[in-house]
């Protein structure tokens, strides 16, 4: 096979992750060791940064901002949520894209993202196959939600599910300092799918976890809510409940959905869910209640990241550098678990295009029959994910983070 | 001066610290010392333990649970919130604390608290000194707001800061993702006194920090909120807020007070100030925003300790116990900074009746004259209370908590 020299640019897109980084520290420590390889371009937030030619050279960065990606959250050269149309019915972006391609000699494209950033990727391999220009083009997965299809998991996750276990454990045992405790309800995030917000039963596993979780893979209803709570809170005068964002009734309305709300200043308020319920537990079964939400920490707590979560990002960039010299092209690097004990992994390639703008859900043999808990299955699935700490790089009492970013 | 043997009776109350069981843990190594005391005794929810005989023998507790106790946060002795009477004007409960304390031989009395029990520590005291029962009481002092009078900190407060200064930068981190950000505004808690929200600022020691802080100790006005937060806006793209819980308008109304909003149920709901004030800046300035509660997440984020604030705490409860046992008596133990640099502590005591129900606020010197940031003179204070880890006991990917109570 005949070499291809040329550069590789790599950019992130869609929500950050606690190690998204990490992955772009593996796909710089592969390139660097390819001679195929020129140069490592860097695109600022995403494909908008190709488009306006706003670039960064991996020459320009120093090597301590090289070695803190493994413990730097958020997205170190900027993120993107920018929706590519269709190249046949508008191929102005792509024209440009071929223009900086052209002019960078990129020939190796990496982007680093969830659903819709591998439909991004997929575009852009259909687009450059069709005009025929020589480029590799790899997906590297990344979302805390874990609900790319094809892949074992995702990174982001495990280190997610990490800080929301410890976390839960850590609510629960704060909740319970009072003899009377209360109705605590914690919102957790992962849009449709209900891993992250299942991740938390792992805290039971301490013996200090959540009572009740909602899934939004499970319908929804008030009063089985409202009687589930009333049953604990009557055995155990408290009830840790963990709900996910998404949870919908019956009908497929998110619960958090528009409400009526109005504050002081006469606005209309989107509640959280969590906040909703609440309330309708302090007004309707005349409990102490309330909410918490762990909120954008859940994606960006650096200062707890699964070490497994992060070598595994790191090992997903890598992999994406090797299959791009090795000529492969619209594909994404996907993790397949070959062993349970001791929890092995092999990465492999799926086609890009099966992969964008789907969301694997959890199975329903991972949810409990009453549809307010996990199962042992989960428990199984998730447990390797949060292994091991990536001890943080503290200085000075805080973290130190990449400073990348003009 | 001749000898008092008896056994020692400890307790917490209020809310909840990383570090009250880290002080736990200094009672017993200091107990377990010293010849006068035959045994430790903890009351099962502070006061009300004792009241109801609720207690817990140290020689029932595993040296396992014992160690843990400096990385559990919570109270693993179970707290209450429980008001005495005067006793003067009601003596029920000072009568039967007399017969516990006289059936259990207790001559030793430590209350591990903030503001209110130090006043619930303060009338033992002085009732076990009307009736004449020999008892040394002594308070261990304890609280995330750092309002205790009279010491220089509180155990408790350097932890809460390293989490809130590192969840802070991350929550920049993240916010930094995207080309053009949010208005982000975190609300923190800490009552009536701004210590907890300032030490936000710690995170722009690194660069990613708050651009706006306001304090409870400076009147808030919503018009000089948004005409700062859209100057910024104007410049950066993004503005990252950390608020107090506590702010007050010029009347000293708190800006978090309720409403009248009501949700889709028709109940009222009391809202946060930092959901409110998002709904301000969307509504009003028309920019996108969120808001952020760090919740319950600051005072019991064991996964993030200071190791300097832990080991002032164990240190509080060794000298408790050690002026308890040179016969001192109505005094609270105090910290008192008699080097900067390097950072040195010297333990004092201090009377408690002249701590307890008192707060202790933010000098005007440490508040930048905008009223929405604050001086080097903070930092400067704050910065050797988050130094150094307290690395926590993982197992498994979770933490090891004390699991001590019945």
């Amino acid at each position: 096979m005949a070499k291809l020299k040329g550069n590789l640019l790599y950019g992130q897109s869609g929500g950050p992750t606690s190690v998204i980084n990490a992955s772009a520290y593996g796909v710089i420590q592969e390139a660097k060791e390819n001679p195929n390889i020129e140069e490592v371009i860097f695109m600022q937030h995403g494909i908008q940064g190709a488009l306006n030619e706003d670039l960064i050279f991996l020459k320009d960065i120093s090597e301590e901002d090289v070695e803190a990606l493994k413990h730097t959250p958020g997205s170190a050269f900027g993120s993107v949520r920018h929706k590519l149309s269709d190249f046949r019915e508008d191929d102005t972006n792509y024209l440009r894209l071929l223009y900086i391609f052209k002019k960078y000699n990129i020939r190796y494209f990496l982007y680093n993202g969830g659903n819709d950033s591998m439909d991004t990727c997929s575009k852009i391999a259909d687009y450059m196959n069709q005009v025929d220009y020589e480029c590799y083009i790899i997906g590297v997965p990344k979302t805390i939600d874990n609900d790319l299809p094809f892949t074992d998991h995702t990174p982001g996750y495990g280190s997610a599910a990490k800080f929301i276990a410890n976390t839960m454990m850590e609510t629960s045992y704060d909740m319970l300092a009072y003899p009377n405790g209360k109705v605590t309800i914690v919102e957790i995030m992962g849009r449709h799918a209900g891993w992250l917000t299942a991740s938390a039963a792992i805290a039971n596993v301490s013996g200090f976890g959540p009572d009740l979780i909602y899934l939004p893979e499970s319908p929804f209803s008030i009063d089985k809510f409202k009687k589930e709570v009333s049953e604990i809170y009557k055995m155990k005068r408290q009830c840790l409940v963990a709900v996910s964002e998404g949870i919908q009734n019956e009908e497929g309305i998110f619960i958090s959905s528009s409400s009526g709300l109005k504050d002081a200043f006469g606005h209309f308020q989107l509640g959280g869910v969590a906040s909703k319920l609440a309330t309708t537990v302090s007004a309707d079964l005349g409990l102490p209640s309330r909410s918490v939400e762990f909120g954008s920490t859940q994606r960006a707590a650096s200062h707890i990241q699964s070490l497994t979560d992060v070598n595994e990002a790191i090992q997903c960039g890598k992999e994406a550098v090797k299959a791009a010299v090795a000529k492969k092209t619209a594909l994404m690097v996907v993790m397949e678990r070959v062993s349970q004990e001791p929890y092995t992994i092999e990465y492999k390639l799926h086609s890009l295009n099966a992969c964008a703008n789907t969301e694997k859900k959890m199975p329903k043999t991972m949810i409990n029959k009453n549809g307010n808990g996990v199962t042992k299955e989960f428990l199984d699935y998730v447990l390797p994910l949060i292994q091991g700490e990536n001890t943080p790089l503290f200085s000075n009492g805080i973290q130190q983070f990449s400073k990348i970013r003009k």
